[in-house]
């Protein structure tokens, strides 16, 4: 059976020396977040994850959700106690604002709990994960009566939410969905359509849900110009937020899938149901968006987050199990065999798997403090930047994080052989989770689009120019310093091929949009490389001057400096195949017609 | 559900043009395969499995294999059917020996059937794959009484082989097995212990089974080099072939595991069964590594039959799914949106796949070439060619198709969306399938060992010197031909490429073996990346020379021109990564110490 220990020291390493987050002290959220709070905050987090979440995780992946013949859903056996703790600890409203019931602490904290979360169960994981993301767009959106109604329940872990966008046969194109909306003579609506892979659609952790749904009006355009987002509950709710009749929404079905059986995805119903409309008519699908945004940070997360605990439990069979000598010589000649993490191969698999996890840490958190920053920083232009690294970033974490987590945790596997293919193991549960972060929220694809396509020519470039003018400002004074020339001169060329093939797609793109099409992919890859390699460049120094300072007593500087020597060695040499993807264009992808495939 | 239509006209293409097999009509089981009879096995093999075996495979996904009570064995319903179908088609004795029984044909042809089968039932076409390892250990040391014995019985399809190394503490490492073999009066052995992951351990397919048991006498040394091989019958087999006495072997349980639910993978416990040694007593390793590097061929080909199969079934979907519309303007102006193959990241996974699979065909087709010409071409130096060239391409085809072919399927998987994570599309299985085949018959990291370490260097580099010496012979003449530079130029780079990286690995792999290890798995895609480039290079001449000639009338040479174009634009690119991580060394793989993880 698999085991997970929550990686507090390295969290703590991220936030109190990679991104220094009490530099924001003074800031709203930050200013509650010292060191022995945030400390005791992750302690306690891991304290969940680890002793309540993870022991539910093999036995929901077994198990799954059932859909009962009267149309009533329950959870595996264990997660309705499980969230239960995880109501009364006040994980949900950590991050969330004190207005309606939230502990108003910064998202970077947050994220941080997320990971520990996830990497302890994520089919669990989701329930609450949709929630923040329903409670997002409502907090963005919604009339201030609908907040005070619908959000704090929400907060309190009576209620939760859900996002239904995907119907049968539209998911990335909302434009073509056809879940209709009626007014009805009290201003609310009646909807009526069917939505499937409706993640968490229904269970028994919570007393209500609140469903977010995309619809169009009568009157509305058939196309993504027409589309409004509602309100529609389980059970109705009266307007002094108590809970009314059955509301016309059923499951039809709950989903067979790959993995993440421990979450019902669901095909919903909505039959005449009850809305309520939120935010602007037609423009439902901005709200959609700011819960998108957050959405896929979180399932970003979920890439590192399984990369992580993939990673701890192949390093544990690695140190474990006894086969063959090391190449050069017996390392354990007291036994019939050395174990395995003395093989070259086994150690390129676990240093490929530590160094994206590292360096994804740092990452993923530094865009939690960015999603913060966003909203409070001191000045204006603070806000902006943050708020355009922020959606710069969202789909380079979301597309990388999930595809390098999905090979890590496809790595970590082959770290047992013959035994990660068994489920006992509980690797290839790991492999099946990890795979559905790469398709959700935007695929892959969409991310990669939404990089080149939106977020690299918005506003004049501006993002991209802050991304690369922090990497040369920090860069630039190292310069000299020859000590740092093993992390320096590969993130230079990093950021050169970064830089090039940018270029290529400014100037190719215009000509015909396939080329930045076709190098979307690639392209985002080569910004995940050199972003966790700024990640790493920032890490090594840190460690550089902390091993200078005899400030390392056990070590744990000098192991960063190992393995940022591997990135910078074995991993972030990758730009130069990905620029050349980039700019190998796209003639030869759009060569054969669709019928000479 | 998902569909297949077996790739006969690519299949002659590689058998007839490619690798022009009437070139040898003169040899042994060459003599017969005509263009006529070999495409009329190719369309019988395709018609089984189209029909027979893929409508078998999602319901051997789901229902897998039963043990009952009584320690008995069924596989999914329907797999009785198939095999009869199977048997009677003669497929099983293809291309064995007359001898006993076989057809004699050209390997190159049954691994060309042996396509099909996989991409129409993987787990399925594991028992008569494991029967032909057990023919062929069988056929290399056993005594001819034995031959008699037991081949034929197996070429007929009443009895079936598996077999059996692994146990619960070594797998890679044989020689700390445990499973003991007692000499009896009558010569015959009392085998006593348990292995585990036994593919094809038990079923209800045939009357009989031919259990290859590695075991370990009395006297022998208890290390590789004293481990003997022996036929261990589930039903006793009398002397003049009639069935005896059950065994002493049982089935302890199926192993629950990731994919390939239709193949009954077991735990099997010999508990004092009757054995018969084959070979020399101490020199089981040998005969097993003959069936081995037989099995390890028809491994790689599953990885290329999954990537067919996935492939197709994206494709089907991409050409179907009406989602958004083309960057360049609509394609599908009549319909409310275009079918999702217009998009450039979805062809860039579909030209992937494809751009794999039929560079991978003609490969795995050559190296069943190679495994016949070792035995039948003309010269003894032609026989020792092919054997140098197939032992070297063995782990390649192994290593680098089950790799591609794992992340082939999951790009295709990836095409659906959200359908790709539901069961009823069939994607998720292919996926969950592929991943076995990276990791048996010796895992990736062990082929990457054995093509650095033994075959490499093997004979003073004889294997490889053939390798790169065939390559440069194709190249040569063509230098000056300006419309080949786009192949040539490429090619030519990877070359270097991999010359520079084997270069790099002999100078450095004598200094510190580790760097050899180190270097192993980015050395072996290399070198997978070189082969097929070497395939497409030839395939894009005589494409080439085809269209020049006018004979290209329904543009399938036209066609592999295009893909050609985008295997030597997007994907040998590689290469300069694969070789940055060979010459980078072993340091900082192998710095951290197993406790610093």
């Amino acid at each position: 059976m698999p085991s997970y220990t929550a990686p507090v020291r390295d969290t703590l390493f991220v936030l109190n020396e990679v991104l220094d987050i009490q530099r924001y002290a003074a800031l709203r959220g930050y200013a509650d977040a010292t060191p022995d709070v945030v400390q005791a905050i992750l302690e306690g987090a891991a304290k969940l994850a680890e002793e309540v979440l993870q022991p539910l995780n093999a036995v929901g992946d077994r198990l799954g959700c059932t859909r009962h013949p009267d149309g009533s859903v329950t959870t595996p056996p264990g997660f309705k106690g499980g969230f239960d703790e995880y109501v009364a600890g006040g994980w949900i409203g950590l991050s969330m604002d004190p207005e309606y019931g939230g502990q108003g602490l910064p998202h970077a904290i947050s994220a941080a709990v997320e990971e520990y979360v996830i990497s302890a169960n994520m089919a669990f994981a989701m329930y609450p994960g949709l929630t923040q993301g329903a409670i997002a767009a409502i907090t963005a959106v919604a009339s201030e009566e609908q907040k005070r109604r619908f959000i704090p329940p929400m907060i309190e872990g009576r209620w939760m939410g859900t996002m239904n966008l995907t119907e049968p046969h539209c998911g990335t194109d909302l434009g073509l969905l056809r879940t209709r909306a009626e007014p009805q003579a009290d201003g609310s609506y009646r909807i009526t359509g069917t939505k499937i892979f409706i993640s968490s659609g229904d269970h028994d952790l919570t007393e209500n849900i609140i469903h977010l749904v995309l619809a169009k009006l009568p009157d509305s355009p058939d196309n993504v110009k027409g589309i409004s987002l509602f309100i529609v509950p389980k059970v109705d709710v009266n307007e002094d937020g108590s809970l009314g009749a059955a509301n016309a929404v059923s499951v039809g079905s709950i989903e067979e899938k790959m993995g993440i059986h421990g979450n019902a995805t669901c095909v919903m119903n909505y039959d005449g149901a009850t809305g309520y409309l939120i935010g602007e008519k037609d423009k439902g699908l901005r709200a959609m968006f700011i819960m998108m945004n957050a959405a896929r940070l979180l399932v970003g997360m979920q890439g590192l987050a399984i990369s992580e605990v993939a990673y701890q439990n192949a390093l544990a069979y690695a140190r474990e199990r006894l086969q063959g000598r090391a190449l050069t010589g017996p390392k354990n000649a007291a036994g019939k065999a050395d174990p395995i993490i003395v093989h070259p191969d086994v150690r390129r698999m676990l240093m490929d798997v530590k160094a994206f996890n590292e360096g994804a840490r740092a990452l993923a958190l530094w865009g939690a403090l960015l999603v913060d920053l966003a909203d409070v920083a001191a000045t204006p232009e603070d806000r902006q930047e943050a708020d355009d690294l922020v959606g710069l970033l969202t789909p380079v974490i979301k597309g990388f994080f999930t595809e390098r987590g999905y090979l890590n945790a496809t790595n970590a596997q082959q770290c047992l052989g013959g035994h990660g293919y068994i489920r006992e193991w509980g690797l290839e549960q790991f492999v099946r989770d990890a795979r559905i972060s790469m398709i959700y929220e935007g695929t892959n694809g969409i991310q990669a689009l939404d990089l080149v396509g939106r977020k690299l020519p918005m506003n004049g470039g501006r993002a991209y120019k802050a991304f690369c003018k922090l990497i040369v400002a920090f860069l630039n004074p190292l310069a000299a310093e020859p000590a740092f020339a093993e992390f320096f001169l590969p993130l230079q060329k990093a950021l050169g091929d970064l830089q090039a093939a940018t270029g290529w797609l400014a100037r190719n793109g215009i000509v015909n949009p396939d080329n930045a099409g076709a190098g979307s992919m690639p392209y985002l890859q080569l910004m995940g490389l050199v972003s966790l390699g700024f990640m790493w460049a920032k890490i090594a120094k840190l460690a550089q001057e902390a091993i200078a300072a005899d400030r390392d007593p056990d070590g744990f500087h000098a192991t960063k400096l190992a393995t940022a020597r591997y990135y910078f060695s074995h991993v972030i040499v990758e730009t130069a195949t990905q620029r050349a993807k980039v700019e190998a264009g796209a003639a030869h992808v759009m060569a054969l017609a669709a019928e000479a495939f």
